[in-house]
């Protein structure tokens, strides 16, 4: 098996509610909901769904949870809950800083302040609506030689 | 905020035996667990490990979900459950099928046969030790123009 993911899907309650966080509260650019041909019924997953394309090609998607259980065909229970972070790096502290807020007036919860984790980076994290995990993190460049706290 | 993702972390209950899944069963190259030396304590987490470099530089890591709870700042039912799935994309419903076959005698879970999905694609699910969903997606190339079903 080839190491690569090519898409992400987050489960969400409320695609609406999880659309206007990424797009317009993130700034993440997407034509809004496609997929809307293919209404499902109680057994076959609704193909309704956002797509993010982005950089490096990564597709980030959005899709209602009780769909995703369908098209798995696991219960409500396993798509419950989130058990998982994702990974956002950015240039300083700063930056950091900036982002949660950012996600707070958003619609997320900043989940405390960031601060400094002994292995040497700065993050903090904040939820979405729905309750999955982003961690944002400054790691100081390997250009910084002698590891001295930067 | 970038639209990008750099690291996904997928929350897990036994740090060796979800290494012994991707490195062992499904073939992902890794270190094995680094990080050992944060030892961590009750409210602060512990070091501890496993990161794949995957194709076009995303890096996939296991982590313990009680870290990754005392990480983020949450309550552990807050990283129970997956609620997402993550996909990968291969050129043939042949491929679509081993690998699943290859998820299971790995000791993953596979979710019922591969089938065809309205929305045009060759797909099925397994789910690793730890409940986390992956989408094994054959998506017939674009170069097959006319729509046909393939």
């Amino acid at each position: 098996m080839k190491p690569r993911i090519h898409v992400i899907t987050l489960g969400v309650a409320d695609l609406e509610r999880a659309l206007r966080f990424y797009r317009d509260g993130l700034g993440f650019r997407s034509e809004g909901i496609t997929g809307t041909q293919f209404p499902g019924d109680d057994e076959n997953p609704a193909g309704d769904v956002v797509m993010f394309t982005l950089e490096d090609g990564l597709v980030f998607a959005l899709y209602p949870r009780s769909e995703l259980a369908k098209d798995a065909g696991v219960g409500p229970e396993a798509v419950a809950g989130s058990g998982f972070s994702i990974g956002h790096l950015v240039e300083s502290r700063e930056e950091v800083d900036r982002i949660l807020d950012l996600a707070g007036r958003a619609g997320g919860q900043v989940l405390g302040p960031a601060h400094e984790r002994p292995w040497g980076i700065y993050s903090g994290y904040f939820s979405d609506p729905d309750g999955h995990l982003w961690e944002i993190v400054y790691f100081p460049p390997m250009a910084n030689p002698g590891g001295s706290a930067p």
